[in-house]
């Protein structure tokens, strides 16, 4: 599924550009004590980011901008590019320019940097390993308030696809939505019939099933995509069986590094995983400056 | 150093607003097309949080300002407090009121919630580890941009002390700035005495070292707290014993569940970790809703 | 296609509340110099809000959160619902509480009711033109910048449904698209199928055409909506003959109360029309205010 | 009247900036799936924007502000300046740049520019009605909320003047303050009076009137303009000889294509019309592309 | 003058709030390291208002407010009025409530108060000192960048008036735009009849002039304001008796309250002073607690 | 104390900016009738920046920003550095570029200008008065509400220093947080002990006192500093003879020129004034222009 050979394109640089403003603000870049005790105004100096684990880097324009933010001096020069996988103690990239500012956006930089690079390659370790069947590996909602963007950017340079983007552009009809229906005296194909009726036109119709039974009504009413949460991997194969491509179908729930070849052997279209997003540990990335003399 | 039994205080209600009213925007929470089409206007409903895993909540009263913010009409009735320690399948609290605005603020609540929740549990479990000594365990800057506040919460409601809030309220030397000085030709003494010379007179200097001569070259310089970073656990030990408590030392670097508490038994007064904020998982939280009939 | 009885979801109020209090502060509804000289802080007082022309009421709740945000003891008592038809000289709703506040937010608050109004009025002679047809009426993306949400409420209120709300939830494949990977040697075929698997799975997928061969291409390719922009009547026709069902078919271009019968009698399942927002003419309305004595 | 050969001075940019900002995110912008599918990144392309119809154009620079917010390397080369009159079919502007970018901003930069000059067209056509009279057609503040600024320089792009901005930047007593003032027993005169007493120095005193005899009242007290609200043209004429000039006269209501050349000749010095704002038909302009092929 | 018994209209409560909620921001209310180590939550308590010199008090709603914006259940009781004149330890309002957020919004509270307090103290001085004549006291646009509703609220409250708001609001033809115009040539009378030309209909054109000549060139040419900037009291009074009430005069420059009155006598209807409001002394108040024990 | 010859770094220009901008705005910039109507687009000019009275410039950078934020084609090169010391009628700066913006940012530039540059001067009369002293003059935060980086700045400009910046990083325990603490029966001694104890590790603890017995049980308990406020001569300097350098001693409190030098004879370290900021009378600048002809 690794169509795309072009570079994922970035989140609007205007969000990017409020979000490290207030990151900045939020760290007191300005009013940095230490650095404006210690460094000289007119002192230059180089820093080398380096990422001491492996992993899938993402983000080093979104570091760039925080440095330049900061002051436009600073300029970050990439030795990789987002996407790329490196081994523990690669120089990703070079940062140069007066050294209070240097220091005093570091760690905005970095929060981004790993925190992103953490997501892509939580993500890498997925797709690589159904790298060779016909599934895509797809984020939730289940992202950062406020940095969902950026997440969904750091999933796509990790060979992920992205999920809706919110409550707005998808119809997701589960388990909460279903039990509030029949509250309601309604089947799963009236369920079905009412999303569309209901749904702007240019939506497919989601809903999530637990059975094959459903399943088959949520086809039969019209139902463009099947998800099938916790479900058991003989009941997923059956029911893609059954669905004989009428419809997509996806996975979620349980989705880890152990199960999801499986899945995918199940023949699904999709598999969502929140855990990509909202348990990434962060890549180990440093700085190491190398300092001129003062002035 | 469980001297606090008194409530966490929250961060500012103001900003916790915003950063709700932001995600529900994110979320497009008033677009729900889904719940839309499903759930009439006047249908009321129920629903409980279920943690699923055992853990610390922290966050409740995040979660009831964003389904309030949704609609004032729904309640989160806590059934647990923050800081809580709760076992699989506890149900954590209720939330009632208009069933269209819960399942619309749904996400947006349940990713405050298990956010936190997870920095708490990850807090926890290095608190609890260490409990009988001396020890504070203190967070870092290392948290997600633009959610320091609610992070650093976190981290007190797992048991956790904070470290400076930004650049702005603590002088903390760290090695990068001992570079940029070494290359004016600064002994370690000459930077504490410099730090100590241009900071406000109402923040400490703390210093990170290497090598106990450093140690003893910041002390002797007046430095108020030694950080130690990435040292092995002999040399930590040396220094604590060379100083004496004429300082604080502090620990920083590869402090996990493992080697926490052989850390604090070298008598460092404060332990640093950046991965309760930088790596923790989530908590994995649900919301189970029970439907009421319409109208 | 008058399925929906219940009130029509208002746009967050957040996003309406923020609309007002910077309408109010363009307006300079604070710093009233004619009635802060001429209207004692204690005066109270009452307003009819008159409709003058013939029309469809929209805006109700929003002109009262105006008067409202200008004064919360300023309270409108609506005479009507949103959705109501009324005939020239209807009292559609009373404004009482201290004048001076009833007087500062005037004309904020007509300006809101009387552009939405418009909107539903001139939605509402397009759909009353087809009523007794298996049809929608929908908006398109030409709405005035910033009162997207509100407008596509008015839209809704005047009987019409809405096309996507923004370029992130709805393929919608445009001349311009279709000129832009023509230049690049691809069929409407092609483009169908790499707009289907570039979009996310959510979305179905619309595309213009100008010919009936194009149609088919796009239909055996796979598209979910056919876009019939500015064709002749019998075209239309030709194409919703051809389609049979298997796809949506939506006209567009030239759209007007001349017009949508007969466009709709060709069998298309959705007629769209620029025309009722961005060129819809105010709905008369005036605030007459009754006096009361000062204190 | 048309004694300004100069261009018409534009808002402040920062809040031209503010309102395209909102509308691009309002907009989805930076997450076009249609585009991101079917546009490589490298694609280069031009596009006309095209008037179909005849009319003045106003918005150019706030069309090409918003390709460029988009996008700095789009340009939008204007072919004609605002305050043109065109004809159908006339190129007004050449964008260029990244197909992307254009493609995605268009509708944004299109919603801006078909109100302007909708605004302008309608300004145009009442002020060459009265082209050859000593008279000033006026704008109100019956504008689009948040859009004052923008609209009242369409409204001069138009050949048009501007009232007052906003409530505080004239006094203008109207039916209201007069109905809540009569309420307290004062008289026209008294109520002119008032003002002028209570009103900044700075600000002359207008106040509508509805007869002979409160216009000669109000030009005792010291009346500086005389607002004609709805009057019959010989009455006009009969207040305008009264006056001889003592005060200026200012007929508003019912002020169309069809009258306004009448009202001028009544003599009045100053005519407002609400629909050249409130009820302005979008004038028709479209982007026509010419996409170059990819890289 | 004192023609204004009612209180004086404070600003949009919206733009107060934003000041306030910046404010607190700034100063790091709810961090309030001191607070949260010493008090703990429960404990309640009260604080009086203490004016420590005599003075003008203005602004107690102001400082309600920031108690409020920090805690919903502090409450401020004034003792006082805005508008009262207090003799040094004059108690001039109580506040009650949680300890905490007493003392965490104290200096926020404070700052707005002793400056507006400050602000109408200065202008006091003046307005009494020519309580007995016919002219005003005016305020300049000599304010503090973002507090000038607040500071002319103050001034009113001091027993002044307000000049123009700001730029938009009143044509004042000062010395550099006399010095632009008169590089193209323009005499005073031109210049007069040029703004007059050019200026929105509903503004008096106000002009500065340093000699009798121009004054009497700036009258004949239609000024309505004659203002006197700098110049000699003699002089002064001439231009007033060659006025004769054909327009206003303004007096400004050197205003002092060693001057003011002999100003005044000269006869001028306005006196203008920048100093009332950008070298206004803070006055002096301060908060008294009597704490309650805790719970 | 004069150790500091580098330049004092500006707040972050991000702050600047939007204040700056709130200031524009607030003040109609681009709304400004008299210029608009005056100076045509193209007339360029040059206007001196002239000091009237003597004292220290602060804030040459910022009105630099307020001309460049209204027209990036108005420079100001500034003839003196900021902190520079002028006798009266020195030009300090020559702006130049379009008139128009030159005129209509005017005002906003001279706002920032005068009051940082009073606050300077003020600052700097302290300083000079005990430049041979070793004690540092303070700010407090008796700043005005939003602009407490550039006050600040401006004192360092002025040869001061900063006390804390807010109350999250700095343990100041005032009088009312000991009366608060008494109330719960605790001793000085316990007061510093808690405060130790309860704030984070990187800040110091300064309590006040206002009796030697105070500043004994504050020292022993381990106060770092010890405020004296209003405290007698003779006190003071029993305390610092007490104190012999164990802690830092600050004095506050009836600090004038008067009085600064036999305040800081006493030996305290640090002395702290709020009237340089809240009392500041603003220095007399002002804008003379040299207009340049019309194109």
């Amino acid at each position: 599924m690794s169509e795309r050979l072009e570079p994922v394109p970035l989140p609007d640089p205007a969000l990017v550009y409020d979000l490290i403003a207030a990151a900045l603000a939020e760290d007191g870049a300005h009013r940095d004590v230490t650095t404006l005790a210690l460094v000289p105004p007119d002192q230059q100096g180089r820093g080398r980011l380096l990422a001491k684990s492996s992993g899938v880097i993402a983000g080093l324009p979104v570091a760039a901008a925080a440095f330049a933010a900061m002051d436009e001096e600073v300029e970050l020069v990439p030795a990789v590019a987002d996407g790329a996988w490196v081994e523990p103690m690669t120089t990703i990239g070079v940062v140069s320019g007066p050294l209070r500012s240097i220091l005093s956006a570091e760690r905005v930089a970095l929060n981004f940097l790993q925190r992103l690079s953490g997501i892509a390659t939580a993500t890498r370790a997925l797709t690589d390993a159904v790298a060779d069947l016909p599934v895509r590996v797809l984020d939730t909602r289940k992202t950062t308030p406020g940095l969902r963007d950026l997440e969904r950017y750091a999933v796509r340079v990790g060979g992920g696809h992205n999920h809706r983007f919110n409550l707005s552009d998808g119809v997701l009809i589960k388990d909460n939505h279903i039990a509030a229906a029949r509250a309601r005296g309604l089947s799963i194909a009236d369920i079905v019939r009412e999303a569309r009726r209901g749904a702007p036109h240019t939506l497919r119709v989601e809903i999530e099933v637990t059975r094959l039974e459903e399943a088959q009504a949520a086809l039969a009413a019209g139902a463009d995509v099947i998800l099938l949460d916790n479900m058991g991997l003989p009941e997923m194969a059956e029911v893609v069986t059954m669905v004989r491509g009428r419809a997509l179908t996806e996975a979620s729930g349980g989705v880890t590094l152990a199960t999801v070849r499986a899945i995918a052997l199940t023949g699904v279209d999709l598999i969502s995983a929140g855990s990509i997003t909202h348990s990434a540990a962060a890549l180990d990335i440093s700085l190491e400056v190398e300092a001129g003399t003062s002035g």
